[in-house]
């Protein structure tokens, strides 16, 4: 039987599969044609098999499906650090609305996407899912850089860097929907902003548009107990059950957060087939509370896990996510055994693609999904002994050991270069705009 | 005024300094000679006071405290991953100590303690606090690698891999603090594992041994609800009110956890100038509880950081800890001004040599004290761009960001490179070891 050809053999790794069956597969191989990945299984069948114009080994190294950043604001990477240790109301009002209304512009956006792009292709993220003003560069910023987003364009009640009004916002959307449509790597989104800066009316119309162009819709749920409460008081319904109220809850709705949701509500997100985006780290910095994730584990609802922006974080590493994922719901439910290290691996693997609506193309290693795989060193000495692949990956594993990553086919890091963005000149543009922010919040 | 000759000049840097005055140098300097720090100050200042043999540029780069790490067990690092996801008894009884009972002997403590020394020299840290057995070999080891340590040999009611009884370990612990006097590295100690494995009689007789040798004791306190329930039980009081109410406490004590401590156990604590050790993520992983840090900083405790063994973490990255520590005490107490990052950076630097009762040697750069000094990088894409140091250095700084480490006057690592360990055959020899722990534990 003569060899078929394809574009791409990774030969000799420990291949992480995350499929149905959670196979772990030694001295695996992993063929990519095109975009695609065409077969998984033992390098010695696999390198029998096909003949590959470029062949990476793996020895000693994780193949893993690359890792999906549920929910974040990506050119907030340009407020890292501004103004920390304070709460969310406090550090909205006072520094992040300002500091947005005096700077976010098209091109603040392209240099902050830039700068979270790189810092996440490091990292071994694949796949994240965006919510942010002029977000149509930021779709362009993230298609040059070869990275695969569900981006939301921001529809939000009050006058924003680049809408005036909600009613502007939709138009921007629909435009913006109507120019993805069918992209290989950028899912255009809507998302308005939350339950409780976006009316009814706009959530409704926002649904039509969702419903128009088959988009995703991503928005802050149930993030703060004030949140819940004031919903409560105004709607007469907690947050989920009153979106799913008013219609606008569907399979192609994404929430981050919700924290404060009833175990009724859980089942309201399960039976709906919400996804969720669920962001540890930033939720304990603003002090948000703690999201029923063993719970929604329980009920099987789609909960992957997000960073969000780096202005609450303050970075974009989903590594540290998921390991304080394992930890923080361990604690917070006072059982040693909840969220196992395997059950947070599948969060920011393909229970975060079943969370985006998009775990038919990517979230694992099979034949017939699209090739998105981060290749990660599992020699470094804080990885050493190794017992078992998903502890060393959860509990051991960081951002820096992550060597090599390809999105949809295409190499953009290979050993630890960059190749679809250039770090220097991102540094440089990210400080000038340092520079300008600082001067901006001195006036 | 002619120059005064000394062995390194470090210029350029951001210098944060943890003195009194929590002074923030920018294109500041640090003259050391010898082990010790002769001059801290502007590099305009310095660069004319002092010619050095030795000139480290730390442009666009932190001068840090070398980190101080409060808690762990460092040959654990060779079990790292190898039981998850239990609870703290289970993982104690059923896998720790049935490894430990079938593999722990002096060459697997000199093993485990190299691989966790170079992780932790990787990652900035210069000072340990250690408990675990065969605890002369460990202090051999740290004295070989340049790193400092306050090292305790455990103290236990029941046979060791070490000593068979408590007895022996007091003899064995007696000549031990004997042999390690006025060491410039090695602070030997006695570490009585818990109230609740350790007769009221034998804690005595460490107390005794302490007096003897001016040396500290280290010992788990509170680490979980049963235990505190337990020594209430059998003894009348809580776990830090029976250790005062036998005489055991003093100025020389360190305890790690103390999370189920009440107010007054703090304010006891503060007076008795006890020392604690606290791993927030240890304590998360197995849903020990939280311990009431901001309780601890009002009331001036002696609180440091720690990531206790592997094992139970599963690193020795104290990086992770401070960030963890920020976090996760604004979530426990729903305050997102709680432990701010200062206070976490605190914690991981003077506020940690205070709980090792170091304070007057270690834990701040200002002349006098020795030199123990880490140079980390702050120019990484998750790192940029810079607002602030303290939220930089606890929000955005990884272990992978260190560059250079400084011990007693003692370059240990530079430019990533370790000096004094062997890193390539740290990972053979532990590997060795994994694949008899293995064996060890299939029959």
């Amino acid at each position: 039987m003569p060899a078929v050809r394809v574009d791409l053999l990774i030969v000799g790794g420990t291949v992480v599969t995350m499929d149905g069956a959670k196979r772990v597969i030694e001295n695996g191989a992993v063929a990519v044609r095109g975009d695609e990945i065409v077969a998984v299984g033992p390098t010695a069948d696999l390198s029998k098999r096909y003949r590959a114009r470029s062949v990476i080994n793996a020895q000693g190294k994780a193949v893993i499906p690359g890792l999906i950043n549920t929910h974040t604001h990506v050119p907030m990477t340009l407020f890292r650090g501004i103004a920390d240790d304070l709460d969310l109301n406090e550090w909205l009002t006072k520094y992040i609305f300002p500091a947005e209304a005096k700077n976010v512009s098209e091109q603040f956006v392209r240099v902050g996407a830039r700068l979270g792009l790189a810092e996440m292709i490091r990292g071994g993220t694949t796949t994240y899912c965006d919510m942010y003003y002029f977000e149509d560069a930021i779709a362009e910023e993230t298609k040059k850089a070869g990275m695969r987003g569900v981006l939301g364009e921001t529809i939000i009640d009050f006058p924003v860097s680049d809408n005036k009004t909600p009613a502007e916002a939709l138009k921007y959307t629909d435009r913006y929907l109507a120019k993805w449509q069918h992209d290989p790597l950028i899912v255009a989104a809507a998302a308005p902003h939350a339950p409780y800066t976006v009316s009814t009316e706009n959530l409704k119309l926002v649904r039509k548009l969702s419903d128009k162009w088959k988009a995703p819709v991503l928005i802050h749920v149930a993030e703060t107990k004030k949140e819940r409460d004031d919903i409560l008081a105004k709607y007469g319904k907690t947050p989920v059950d009153y979106l799913a109220s008013i219609g606008f809850l569907s399979d192609r709705t994404i929430i981050a957060h919700s924290i404060w949701v009833t175990d009724e509500e859980i089942g309201v997100l399960e039976r709906e087939n919400v996804g969720v985006g669920h962001c540890p780290q930033s939720n304990m910095k603003l002090a948000s509370g703690v999201a029923p994730i063993p719970a929604m584990l329980k009920a099987n609802v789609a909960v992957g896990l997000g960073t969000d922006g780096a202005a609450s974080n303050n970075d974009l590493d989903m590594w540290e996510e998921i390991d304080t994922a394992a930890k923080l719901h361990k604690n917070h439910s006072g059982d040693p055994k909840a969220v196992s290290a395997e059950q947070a691996f599948e969060m920011a693997t393909i229970r975060g693609a079943r969370a985006l609506h998009l775990e038919k193309l990517i979230g694992s290693i099979e034949a017939g999904k699209r090739a998105d795989i981060a290749i990660v060193g599992l020699g470094s000495l804080h990885q050493t002994p190794f017992y078992n692949v998903y502890s060393a990956l959860v509990y051991s594993t960081k951002a820096s050991d992550v060597e090599t990553v390809i999105i949809n086919g295409r190499v953009v890091m290979k050993a630890r270069r960059l190749l679809t963005l250039n770090e220097n000149a991102i540094k440089k543009d990210a400080n000038a705009y340092r520079d300008k922010i600082i001067k901006s919040l001195g006036n």
